[in-house]
């Protein structure tokens, strides 16, 4: 690598930004990672903080710490706000500096996803979503507050209020959260407090769907159903919710008092499409094309939440590992096309199955056709995610933390912290 | 255990009140700890939160778990805001509820302290203090950003004021923290930056004194101050800060340039004083009687670093040891009175000596008339330390990110975590 090596600027640490920066680190290219955070985040485990199992520390590890070792890598911790595709640059904010142009030989952008209130903005200063690690330390000190207040709340329909949690989408994120914490109020929570009885906590659990886990089989989907049911938790489909404000929602023409209601509908792509001027898809993802470039842009790349792309004349969900076959297929093409080999095939996603946790001893999975739940997918499901981890030498501790929770019911991190801002 | 039995309110969950907690398990009155945040926190090892070792979790337990099996016993997170003497009664904000009246038979204080700075409240804004968890979060995510602003930054002036650390105060914080950030950026940090060297990053020590860790004996002292310069510390004694200001500090006639100016110079109690309108010493401490009550009011006993009393003519220091041994007194007091047995003699404490940390491998110790430093006393801080964690069943884990973080140089929770203000 030299000074004269081609720039590969990388916009995002998510998985499928780290996966293109670990192939490029043999190429002869000089590689930007850019991110408005210093961390990676193993995302499918957020809930998991938010129910107070893990510790934000346990699902994240510093972007810079991971790539240490890749020596043609820099890392720059900014917010990117636009991208000058005549002028190959991308524009940056970093520190107190607004608007700093770094100019790009190749670009790949996987700048993820944030929530969709599908219109309804005013739902997101009361309905929060779960997308980061604040969000997850935030909804932690949510749910443990809403209980404190709870013990201390002489009227009925207050207390009640405090603890009933709404979760709103019945995706895997809805359904992970909603059985987290129904199995949260029935173990750990359970002998702590005098006044309430925590297990009597309602969790609801909202979609305007017909079952919940819509990506997976309906009977697999019936599995989740009842298994949610047997934990508690009230499972309310075909239902779609009308309004939402401090005091609770409206559901049908119902309205349900709660003091936690949490997004787990929608997911809106990053603004990548705007800064392209690119065309989008109704959801807003950039329409790549099938070596997940666009149009005109060779250099160009985009991938994971943020690109949309059809096969089998669908389009890609927005899973992980969508994110990181395409992360490693636009490093292989940067790879190719600096060293002078010839193109890649289109891309194609090799769908290696989908898994869903359901509480305590319960998954569902589905995977090269077949389809499974209960204890044994749960194994599965445990083992796929401390091997992930792995990659992150976060395993061990994640390990321990869980066998630590299995066995004796208590958990890690139920601390309530209240931040002042800093600067 | 009934509703006639004597309702004890023990106000703060530190090291003090939770002693007395543990002892009243078995006495036949009631209990009611409150306190403004929701765990206890380890604070001697709160350093290693703001340097990245551990984890918040791995130092803090919920309160509410860790009386949980105390029947007798009520946890209540408010604020307290004063005390009724005359009426018995402690007052009391929480939730959204203001000044809420709860009665008493017998009331410990036990408020333990916050940052002094010694009539120079202006200071508190450039040069916060390590006291609670948020503090040590919030300083983690300051010394991480200060690196990552330094490797964005072109002027050398202003990348050499954000890679400058100075702590004002060479006590026991002071020095382990001085220290820790010392072994930070020779070791994990030396690789993640391609730009600036983090090890070149300037660590500065200020005390008034002329020698740090004050209350260890002079060799020790020295062995310690040998060691801080050893690790690359710039120890700057018999210096008075002048003033600090958002661009750095004066000391004598010198300005040093620093964005980040850590106060760990000087501790005030809680305003128990106040609320008591009793005497207290130089420091605002409550002065109390040989027994740890207030003159008139053998019902209220003040502990810890609230409470000022003398033994062999100097003042008991403010460290966790006279407030846990305050904590067994004051509840053991209680125990006799309500079950009409003769009363303790006076309050004497033991002093089973004072350990400091220097760094990686190296402490200074001093009990029983006997001083030691280097590895040996390491390895007896490590033990003890790891035992007071076992009470809050924390020990393994922490045991396990020491050796960690040891052998691989690598820390478990670099997160710069930006919070919004929560609800």
């Amino acid at each position: 690598m030299t000074k004269q090596d081609p720039l590969v600027v990388i916009v995002g640490g998510g998985f499928g930004g780290l996966a293109a920066a670990r192939v490029l680190r043999r190429a002869p290219v000089r590689v930007l990672l850019i991110d408005r955070s210093n961390h990676h985040v193993f995302q499918p485990l957020l809930y998991q903080v938010a129910t107070s199992v893990l510790a934000p520390g346990q699902i994240a590890s510093p972007i810079r710490g991971l790539l240490a070792s890749h020596e043609n890598t820099s890392v720059m911790l900014g917010n990117v706000t636009g991208v000058d595709a005549a002028l190959r640059q991308v524009i940056v904010d970093a520190d107190d500096r607004v608007g700093i142009g770094i100019g790009y030989d190749y670009l790949i952008l996987a700048t993820g996803a944030t929530h969709s209130y599908f219109g309804h903005d005013e739902f997101a200063t009361f309905a929060p979503g779960l997308k980061s690690l604040a969000d997850a330390e935030s909804l932690r000190n949510h749910i443990l507050s809403a209980f404190e207040k709870a013990e201390i709340e002489s009227d009925d329909h207050r207390r009640e209020a405090l603890m009933t949690f709404v979760m709103v989408g019945a995706g895997p994120t809805g359904v992970e959260l909603a059985s987290a914490i129904a199995v949260m109020v029935r173990t750990t929570l359970r002998k702590n407090f005098r006044r309430i009885h925590p297990n009597s906590a309602r969790v609801i659990l909202i979609d305007m769907g017909h079952r919940p886990l819509g990506a997976f089989s309906e009977k697999l989907s019936e599995a989740a159903r009842l298994r949610l049911i047997e934990l508690g938790v009230d499972v309310r489909l075909g239902q779609a919710v009308q309004s939402i404000d401090a005091e609770g929602v409206v559901v049908g023409q119902e309205r349900i008092p709660s003091k936690t209601v949490i997004w787990t509908a929608g997911v809106a792509p990053s603004p990548a499409g705007k800064w392209l001027g690119s065309a989008v898809d109704r959801a807003g993802r950039v329409r790549v094309q099938s070596d997940l470039t666009i149009p005109q842009h060779p250099e160009i790349f985009v991938i994971g939440d943020t690109a949309s792309l059809d096969q089998g004349g669908r389009p890609l969900p927005g899973v992980a590992q969508v994110a990181m076959q395409q992360g490693v297929y636009a490093a292989k093409a940067i790879f190719r096309h600096v060293t002078k080999k010839p193109a890649l095939p289109p891309f194609r996603y090799f769908d290696k199955g989908n898994l869903a946790v359901v509480g305590k001893n319960f998954a569902v999975l589905q995977a090269a056709g077949i389809g499974m739940s209960g204890f044994a997918a749960w194994l599965v499901w445990a083992l796929i995610h401390i091997q992930f981890l792995a990659e992150n030498s976060l395993r061990f501790s994640v390990f321990l933390q869980w066998v630590w929770t299995y066995l004796s019911g208590k958990r890690g991190d139920r601390l309530i912290i209240e931040h002042h801002r800093d600067a």
